[in-house]
């Protein structure tokens, strides 16, 4: 568990897209974000007050968490004076980076010194169990892609940012890097080891009230050949009560398998629900999440109409349109 | 890669059951058990050569194969002297135990002093690459079961050794960790982290010669909540010509799952094909092993029988029956 609120560490980012965590975090968990750290050079702006370590600190500051992807690879000499300082000013670290903090002996020594903790969010720091497959109670839903990287994140996002704002019991259940910085906590699972994926799903959505629902973020596809296992293990692991299909209609092939072709949506439904029905039975497809960021607005609607009619299912781009339609289907579950 | 051949030390072992792994590596490759090694008050026998280190090593062993389960989870004192001296004597050293033989830091530390290799087949050696979902060349072909430990590594053994017989291309690739001690290579799949598992299945099986077949350990079931995601990767990174399909007929639930009835052999299908037609379309399901150990013989036949008008699908049990309807159904593809 990270403690929060943060001060997001922009760095020297050459631009905007290269700050993607801590807009991620801005967005959907704004009380997170105290202000933003930037260094001489730096291009990227969240619209945050500017703050030196002693201000955040003073404005409650928790954590300092790298918001920003570092340049080939290696945490930078000028990184790491603002990291060491910050940890002698009293923040925990966090990064998602795959040059990991506990590697840098000058950060760990420090870190120790001064009795903060740093955070890897690209590993596990729990020991999970092996899954029992026990029902428990409260609601999940899951959102499975056609591919990877088609919006399973925000579509879970937005669907409990809808139901935080009905007023309805709701949690994001990060399960990458970027989830996890953005919540605070959550299960990296893609760096699970493979007998103990589905149980770090179950660990990571325990018995719960039985009107909260839990939004697990999804992972990879049951047709991406590379990752198949991690959302199978999602789909057993979390055993929802809803799933929800994720698709982006532009796509040309899978998403780093040029050879692959994207599945149908009616495809993905065949596939996915028998699967989902060994671990909860009542599991129902709820709806459809399409991300249309590359669609004009008429031509979006027009591909969320026929995707309705095709599939007599709901159907929305939630981050663009809003989640309401996919909510409303949750809630008559 | 262990070196073969072995002396398959079978320690202060309460029982025969207790040495189970070294009675797999007699009966599935004789050719790599040179003897056996006992110690004072051992129960258990495989009928070969009792031999001291130093005539293994006149013999031709090459590595000591812990071919027991140890007691209460730690490697004794007793054993530790054998284990110091097959190393001082030339010996490397093999386990699929829990205790890490790395873990104990005499053993580590003598390895290093004679140059000797210490090989946890538990534990990964390699850096597997992530799945390319690329067709490779040769022929291959996975077991997939109605529950787990329901005799998908024997099927796979039965049907290699089978094609061996006949001169045919084969080779059994091992997943786990008496598989991999028995061949001596493999991938411990069980212990791979989750975004390599595809991987590692594509590793473990490359291109091969076009009338080369393959037989890939399988693990899991689609079935079982606790570890399908393994079976999910096992599905496309072996991307398998040939599916054959697995039960033990007497199970009551799934194994450590009280809660969850088996699958009937056509859900089995009717989940494993589609899945495996991702990764390789012109995948087909050619039979049904079933373990009848728990059946007397006429009831075994009377089931097999059964199946095969039930499924349309040559059954066997392939290691009490032999596998020939097996293999002649994958020449036949």
């Amino acid at each position: 568990m990270i403690k929060t609120p943060y001060l997001l560490f922009l760095g020297d980012a050459p631009d905007q897209l290269a700050a993607k965590v801590a807009i991620g975090i801005k967005d959907w968990r704004p009380e997170n974000a105290v202000g933003q750290f930037r260094m001489d050079g730096c291009k990227a702006d969240l619209g945050l007050t500017d703050m030196s370590l002693v201000e955040a600190r003073e404005a409650g500051a928790k954590t300092l968490v790298i918001g920003v992807a570092n340049r080939g690879g290696v945490i930078s000499k000028e990184w790491k004076k603002v990291l060491v300082m910050a940890l002698e000013e009293g923040f925990d670290l966090a990064s998602g980076l795959h040059n990991l903090l506990r590697e840098e002996p000058d950060l760990v020594a420090v870190a120790e010194a001064t009795g903060r903790e740093l955070h890897d969010v690209r590993i596990p720091e729990v020991e999970y169990p092996i899954a029992n497959g026990k029902t428990r109670t409260g609601k999940r839903v899951l959102a499975v892609g056609t591919d990877c990287s088609v919006g399973k994140m925000y579509t879970a996002l937005c669907m409990d940012a809808e139901m935080r704002k009905r007023g309805m019991k709701s949690s994001f259940r990060a399960t990458g890097q970027t989830g996890i910085l953005i919540t605070g906590d959550g299960v990296p699972l893609d760096a699970v080891i493979a007998d103990f994926m589905a149980g770090s799903v179950e660990y990571l959505t325990p018995d719960n009230d039985a009107d909260h629902w839990d939004h697990i973020e999804g992972q990879g596809s049951l047709f991406h050949v590379s990752y198949s296992g991690v959302t199978m293990a999602l789909i057993h692991g979390g055993q929802p009560d809803a799933l929800v299909l994720a698709h982006e209609p532009t796509r040309t092939h899978m998403r780093g398998l040029p050879e692959y072709d994207l599945p149908s949506l009616q495809a993905l439904r065949d596939m996915a629900l028998p699967l989902a029905k060994v671990a909860n039975p009542g599991c129902q497809v709820i709806g459809v999440s399409v991300n249309t960021q590359n669609m004009g607005e008429d031509e979006a609607k027009a591909y969320l109409a026929q995707v309705e009619a095709d599939m007599g299912l709901p159907a929305t781009d939630p981050f663009r349109f809003g989640a309401a339609k996919l909510v409303d289907a949750l809630a008559a579950v």
